[in-house]
């Protein structure tokens, strides 16, 4: 199965990036972009063919390796 | 507007973050994970409320400065 995980900052939490995209783009006069987050998109395979155990490795793949949980939140969408 | 750009590799780009997260779950156990592929994601604000105005500002975003168009495709969902 296709699985997807979003991995983005938690709400409140700065995001030093998305400032200084914002500040680029603003450079580049692009002018009405604001509130720029930066997160990270994983897409990858996952073997089997049971769902719900499919999103029990993914969540388990997310809380050890590809989320710092105590900063991020993920989402994971299998297709 | 809110709106979500998604940058990921074009198909066939090596992607060695992914292969490198890939070998880390192993380690982890997580071991039914294969193709790990990273992109960035990139929720933003976007004055107005002219839904092709804003698309049209999000592709120059994104052809200017959030993707890397050689090797990088982009989706933009503008909610």
């Amino acid at each position: 199965m296709k699985a997807r995980i979003v991995v983005t900052l938690k709400p409140g939490v700065l995001d030093p990036q998305g400032k200084a995209i914002e500040a680029a783009l603003k450079s580049l006069s692009i002018d009405d972009v604001s509130g720029v987050r930066q997160g990270k998109v994983f897409d990858l395979e996952i073997a089997g063919s049971d769902r719900e155990q499919a999103e029990a490795t993914l969540k388990a793949a997310c809380e050890k390796l590809l989320a710092n949980t105590v900063v991020e939140n993920y989402t994971i969408e299998i297709a």
